[in-house]
């Protein structure tokens, strides 16, 4: 500590009215409330600088002291306050580096137990990827098949389809997962091609470019669920697979961007004629579902933001339609909400046509019938299908072979423990279900919560019967898992509503939200805010975190990507 | 200033020997080199807080007052270097922030000027590119047609092939470009198929999905620059196309990332083969140039860095050959670079087989004849044909054409300043020439800024001539574009090189640099460093030096994507 500070220092600690020093040799007389300082020799200089201290004042004194005290005590409490936030500050840094490296180191694992009972996850959506975060990897034998080695989050997946966010950003690996689990888990990159129950084996597939010698296997299984989603519903309009793009998975995204990219240069050749340029940039999606919606939303921030700066001669032709066969677009959403989308599109030039069914799709024009049953032709230059699902050709093949329980065509139907009617140890979550929910990713998240923690559970319990010697329960049969024999306590899934986010293009968004067991609406810019809080908090890990919002500060700065890639 | 603070200034700034203060009522007898502070009263308090200093020390006062101000002078100092320290930083960060929101917000172009001469550029490589940010847009009516619409830094694409990079990091589209010229430019996205130099025109055609009713079209030019570069030489070897991977385009990059992943995903299906499974992670690449080594460093990087994480049964089945026809690898460089180059090989496992010339190429194995004559088969799960380039068919047919004058297979031949010989108005950098020097960016780099300096400066003096009456000179038929009428003092074209670098793998690279006129060899840790500020300082813009520094910290902290796309 500086001289000049040591004596400010006992300056303040003193008591106001006293002025102590020591004296050299010789005598002085002193004032009342002064003193004069000591001789200044060798003996008293080190100590002269730690005891002088300044007549405190006087009369003015109580004012500038108590001024002065009240300054060192805000001064003081700034201090702490700063050294509260570093604190918080590098413990949240710290703590955020070790959750990075250890995400990026996993450990040495042990290899499956095969002692245990063999459960084989079908998929790698959420459903697959919930319930695989949760299991205990040390109390089945777990086997994972799915022809896609990562998990897409699909929310951001409209994002990617202009650049907004790059793809990887949004895919996270299997292994990434798996690798961080006590004991190993297999994964096969394949397609399950064939469930058999009567003898509880699936065949799986390798349908990838590159195969080996051996591309067909057939793997047994004790526990099988079914967590395989849906695929593009065509409603068996010829055309839609040949012309369309689908809005599913990364490699459409990958296609719709590079299409869109495709019809704007078209419509810059030389000597292009005027109605082939209105048709190439006419941007039509067919879906007023979230993805429609929230893919017209992202075109439009392209066409405005991006284009208009390095396409200025033809920015202003794009054209923007949206068709939907009901009455309104998002349906499931509250009516404020529909109405204010509809609006925003309407101020942002989407054209959105409701209440009109597409009936053929052809290389450059799709016929749609009206709510009044006109048929017109609607030339584009870019068609993106995003409407409902289907089930999978594997799917329908074992509601087939259940067909006695399996009475519903439009997915498994599924008691309350989410297991499969008419079958024997299979289960199934997600989109591949028919269930009383709509075929939403939370749905999906938290059925595979609920039965990981379901198979967590049971395969406890069994240890515990097996070793009293009681007679195992088998889960896979047991009418009444909550029966006094396996003391589960396993109570039917249930699912909560977190609510209803999408995004409308122009820094806007709409949101029907659960707060104390009331629906709350809200829309605009704060909306907006919250929905990339919540997506940012939605994603599973740092990575991709990092990633995505590092994609959103590069497209601030720097625009999106108009290459065609 | 606090109070204490001022009084140690005071302390610091006052004569050493002298303690002034002033007296309050009341006679006070002082004794030498000391003297009583003045009495305590209203009228001196404050005074007395700025003027009394304690007693400077005597004898140690020297010392001690010599070394404060000592202190205080770099105490001064320092806050100096501080103040400097922040401008300089503050002034660089609003340089940068200024340039990137230039470069995002395009300023309103006036149209091309039609009345001047129609130049047209075929190509966006390197020396399209560099040509085209030199150039003039005001003193001609530039077009540019090429099929890609981006600039390519190929330097770093082996770096895509794993995902140290993304591939977009390294992409700069065109339009960025064009449209910060002073004049408009037209860029068509298209394959120019034919040149005809007798009518002095092209004939463009739209070759991508997408195409409008219109996608054939014929322009005029007056002056022509060829600069479409090269395509891949297959040596005639049958197979080549159907089974390898390329490395010349962002698509070869995917399509390898995409494989690579293939093949060790297809390495784990149940019930494959150790024989298969050995043949799947055998990855080959043929060339044994920069390209193809770095790609090899690349790979041996990916392997040890990621894949043994995350496939840790299978990693160490992973083997890497690099075949080359010539005796050493990276014959361009320094022989003790070739050395360095080769024993690090040797320590990370990378097989290198020179001398060896691929003679067939199988789904499933190659087959390749050694130095010594024999033919051996090698299997392979990944083939990367990274050797010699070759010229377009478009190159061909134009020497074809000009034969009387083009009398080399290898490239168009040109003059000292660029013009193709035996054509009129036509030039031509790059690969696709065939000149003394090496196929180098670097060197299509140095021909289009010296391309755009000469077209700049002789349009200007073409416009002097036309005003002051004079003939003009065509600067596309003189023979002479130094001589008097012209003043132009153009020099012939010189190529300086900028030196060769390479990255080898393990953090390692090696570079030949002239230094003075004199080849400076280096190898190593330092010079990977090097290699990537390099790199860094080469790439265009803001846009990709960021995008690439996030690429290589995202690299470093989460490790790279193994997911298969």
């Amino acid at each position: 500590m500086s001289v000049s500070s040591r004596l400010g220092l006992a300056a303040r600690l003193r008591a106001p009215a006293v002025l102590r020093h020591r004296h050299a040799a010789g005598a002085l007389r002193f004032q009342s409330g002064s003193a004069p300082p000591p001789a200044a020799t060798k003996a008293n200089v080190a100590t002269a600088t730690s005891t002088i201290t300044p007549p405190p004042p006087s009369g003015a004194n109580g004012a500038s002291q108590g001024s002065s005290n009240g300054d060192s005590g805000r001064h003081s409490r700034w201090r702490y306050v700063k050294y509260a936030l570093y604190a918080f500050v590098s413990g949240g840094m710290t703590y955020s580096a070790t959750k990075v490296y250890m995400a990026r180191h996993p450990p040495v694992q042990a290899p499956p137990d095969t002692t245990k009972k063999t459960l084989v996850i079908l998929g790698t959506g959420w459903g697959a990827i919930s319930m695989l975060k949760g299991i205990d990897s040390s109390l089945y034998n777990i086997v994972v098949v799915s022809p896609r080695n990562y998990f897409l989050f699909t929310p951001l997946l409209p994002s990617c389809t202009v650049g907004t966010i790059e793809h990887r950003s949004i895919m996270e690996p299997i292994h990434y997962i798996t690798r961080h689990k006590q004991r190993a888990i297999h994964f096969y990159e394949a397609h399950c091609t064939d469930i058999d129950p009567a003898t509880k084996t699936i065949t799986v597939e390798d349908q990838s470019d590159i195969k080996g010698d051996v591309s067909k296997a057939t793997l047994k299984y004790d526990y099988l669920v079914v967590a395989v989603g849906t695929e593009n519903n065509t409603f068996g309009i010829p055309g839609v697979t040949e012309h369309a793009c689908f809005l599913k998975e990364i490699w459409d995204a990958r296609k719709i961007r590079t299409k869109l990219m495709d019809c704007i240069e078209t419509a810059t050749f030389p000597g292009q004629t005027p109605e082939e340029v209105e048709r190439l940039l006419h941007m039509v999606v067919v879906g007023g579902g979230p993805t429609g919606v929230e893919y017209a939303g992202e075109l439009h921030d392209f066409l405005v933001e991006d284009l208009v700066d390095w396409y200025p001669d033809i920015a202003d032709k794009v054209r923007l339609t949206l068709v939907e066969a009901h009455p309104t677009v998002l349906p499931m959403f509250s009516r404020q909400l529909i109405d204010y989308t509809e609006s925003t599109f309407k101020s942002n030039k989407i054209n959105v046509q409701t209440g009109s069914v597409v009936k053929e799709v052809h290389d450059k024009h799709l016929v749609v019938e009206t709510h009044d049953k006109q048929r017109i032709q609607i030339p584009y230059g870019l068609l993106v299908w995003a409407t409902g699902n289907t089930q999978r050709p594997l799917v329908r093949d074992l509601m087939a072979k259940l067909s006695v329980a399996q009475t519903s065509k439009r997915g498994l139907l599924v008691d309350d423990y989410l297991r499969v009617k008419g079958a024997e140890g299979i289960w199934a979550i997600g989109d591949a279900t028919f269930t009383k929910y709509a075929p939403l990713a939370q749905v999906a998240s938290q059925q595979g919560i609920y039965l990981a923690k379901a198979f967590n559970r049971l395969a406890k319990l069994e240890e515990e019967n097996a070793a009293a010697g009681r007679s195992t329960v088998d889960i896979a049969t047991s009418t009444d898992p909550t029966d006094e024999d396996t003391r589960a306590k396993i109570r039917p899934f249930n699912y909560t509503s977190q609510g209803s986010l999408a995004y409308i293009g122009a820094d806007r968004a709409i949101a029907d939200m659960p707060i104390f067991g009331k629906n709350v609406s809200s829309s605009g810019f704060a909306t907006y805010l919250f929905w990339k809080s919540a997506y940012i908090n939605l994603l599973f890990n740092t990575r991709n975190q990092s990633m995505v919002a590092a994609d959103w500060v590069k497209k601030t700065l720097f625009g999106r990507d108009i290459s065609r890639e």
